[in-house]
């Protein structure tokens, strides 16, 4: 059970690490790499053929701009890809529209800008239907979130 | 192995039928349902409540405009869900950006805007992940898809 | 006559404070609820069902990015509902389409992109229709903003 | 218990129709003007006065393009506004924009594009803080609208 | 031969300065007048009833958000009123569209965002068409900006 | 007393008659040019020379796409400018932004999309400044359309 | 001197024929191939890899929604790539952002939403670089072009 | 083989120098303008004028807001025209319009917001179709570039 984090430039690791701790807050191994769909095509398809082969069951990737880096990954596996808009420039709506608007037959599933802790939980979902020790673990997640909101904000707020 | 499809109205129908179509395909029963995040909440509650136990292992859920639909039910549930923004009003960019932008620790995985099939195809995705035969029949999927691409387009094209 | 200021984390308190500052002007009292519409749904419920008993009459609701809960909490509730657009992604306008955008029957009433003392201002304005006291407080505050505004300006402005 | 409803030009009354549908099933009595805050300011100054001395208790205003209607009107009533964008260029993104984003002080109570009946809900919600009988038939509202949409879906949908 | 100079707030005093500078280049006499459409209607409309009485022949009028101001000054006016959208939130484009988009016969001659110099730039033309003299200043200011532009560019530019 | 009316192509001759429609109601003689900033950049320059010395005091340009027309006229004439963003894509929104957004020193008097008729009455305005015959039309212009409006509106609207 | 022209799909042929409509009027040959960045990686890969060694000199690629072709395609040679943004949703401007905001190093040479024909043109002008024979006819096409303009609308137009 | 770089405002240097930059890595000859399409319109026009004489082969222009400069150069020139959008506004979408939706026949080569390396890469991309010592070094130029890249992220990334 392992998931795989692509993004294009190790400039990106910082936005991106949110992708890690959730996976790491559910004890799920992952690995990130560093590969770009417009400079290193080759090497990336090579990396995409093998994620399979070592046991990585989702892939989760980041990008900005003409953000092509996940639907570049769907076109090349079976595996779910997850979506990361990372924004560069106006706003990140450049890289939520190059990843959400899939054409049919190849999704990707895309999160919200600059949200890569929000694909790591759905990487977590998504192994959580099929390892039931993920899918423990994330009914006492959301559980403990509750409770932890709830107990945070039940002085209320002052002005 | 089961996906629900959840949309607000009727009249939606037709462009939810993507998702059913996809998952026709590969042979995965589904079962619709017509309910509103606004309109009956509790109901709504009370159907996410049961889907599990029903052994549904992903969601489907489609919406317009302020498109809280796949929000609402993702924040009572564990299983994935899948989020279909549906064109009502400026070209559907209110429902895309109600429905991905949602915060930490509650994704929704958002497709293309009225693309119901695509959700259908990540849907698929997910559950090959955990049923063998679905996986091999994505495979195949792919291989056909590819085959017929090219077979359809080998002549070319005259303008 | 309360008004009950609902948003979705500690740290919006200050975008928020806006519309305690507005009701406070009017001598009119308020509770502020930290609540999230994806975090602690029930609790959200439960909350929301208890605040017309506890005679609340007007509810104002901050939210940014895929801002459900002014819409969430119309949902639940026949009291208005007035939405806060926060911006916290791309320039507030996610936040403002997920309030507005209601589908029929649920509005929400939408004031300016991070403008709470305005939300503040509308509950004075629907609270004033049944109370004549706030009623006559509301002309007073008009006539004394027109005679301060041109006191201010009297004297003209250099370049 | 009178609400007014005002647009820029009779070619816009199919588009406001919903607020008075909306006030019509409430039984709430309305009246309907034909008036422009560019063409007619000062007949359109002289109606708004008149208004709460008639017994209005809130108004209603429409427009779209650069949508100043609602915000002019309520720069001179302390009674309730509520603008409804109509959309006539750009997706009524201008209309939206032109009444949601008002300054500090003077509110206008802005629905979704286009939705004039939400226009007419927000102001029967508006009222039935103040009159019992209105509360009593918006919670029968609620409960009928309810209970028809379950009715009308209960036997699920068909592809 | 003089130009009015409006906007709703001191603050900005800056943003609008200019306006005043264009002005001032060509000798043309001005004054500047804090008034707000929404929060003093009627003293603005007496404001504008006077300007023309007291040999105004042109004015500027600056705002943001749902900047209404230009307009409902155009609307009280025959003068021509040139309007100025101040970025004061989305870059600006709600006072754009707020501005530009006005119904049939009641024009607003907008500039662009934050650009106040040209607002009194475009005062200097209209009065030009008028005014020898202005005219004849017109001629030589812009021969001065094409040699100064093309002495201080001459030699090029060095990375 | 003229005015010039220049487009790039005879089939916005619909789109820009509210331009001359406005003049004619005013009995100013006009002058239609079509002619392209991009393919007869020669001819357009040679054009706009002759204006000033054959009485033309005003240019209304309308233009769609990269609208470039009105501005590259502006940068050769001290004649005002109005320019007309002409919808041909994305809403027009792409050519509202090249006319309006022009650089400091060289304005463009820009009018709402599509809405060729307010360039008209612009140029009304800019010529009632010098002609007093223009002026007086302008002031009954305003109070007849003051009139009528009102006439037209004074049984109110049924729904 | 050939050109080939890719597109996703045959239902885009005439969308992208205006590319071979500029390429015909200047003689020049092209290929056009339907092929998808997502659908046939490998076989995009496959064909591109050939172009060159077939004397391929340009490339035209027109994509809709997530328009990856054109920067998959500019990934994996150093032939010119020309992108053309098609319309498929949200008016094009996904695909124009998913097309010309390339990042740093892999330029794609980006034309107007729809605008094949110009696609076609910036090929000519790319090979009028090399081949004297194009260059000529790209001067007398310019001179023919500019003649024409000026004979089709000397007579002017009437409204 | 040289190559003009043509930008509006020596403020805009540091914008541009990325296509400098970019030649220089290919040993091509450049040369820098600050000329302006509204200020010095003749001035441009001398210059594009002389270019060709001078073995120019290709501009690269850069500009802000309503970015008229590369589309004016290409309407005067039948050397190819690169466009770099520059960000002064609204997130540098005036200008990626204003440069890249040029009408039919005179098209502008468009790169991404702010992207003026690009815009250098693109120029050599087309000078590598003539001349093959370019071609050979843009071969090695992109093989370094994945080797480059290949081997700085081959130890993986850590969080």
């Amino acid at each position: 059970m392992k998931v795989a984090i692509i993004f294009g430039s190790k400039s990106d690791t910082d936005k991106m690490k949110g992708a890690a701790n959730a996976l790491s807050e559910f004890g799920i191994e992952y690995k990130a790499y560093v590969l770009s769909a417009h400079r290193v095509p080759e090497k990336l398809s090579e990396v995409i053929n093998e994620l399979e082969k070592k046991d990585f069951e989702c892939i989760i990737a980041g990008a900005g701009l003409a953000a092509h880096l996940p639907g570049v990954i769907a076109s090349q596996t079976t595996l779910p890809v997850i979506g990361v808009p990372i924004n560069a420039a106006v706003d990140g709506l450049d890289a939520l529209l190059s990843i959400v608007q899939m054409p049919k037959s190849i999704p990707v599933a895309t999160v919200g800008i600059n949200n890569s802790y929000n694909a790591g939980m759905l990487a977590v979902e998504m192994l959580a239907l099929k390892y039931p020790e993920i899918k423990e673990k994330l009914i006492k997640f959301r559980k403990d979130m509750k409770e932890k909101f709830i107990k945070d904000n039940e002085e209320g707020v002052e002005f």
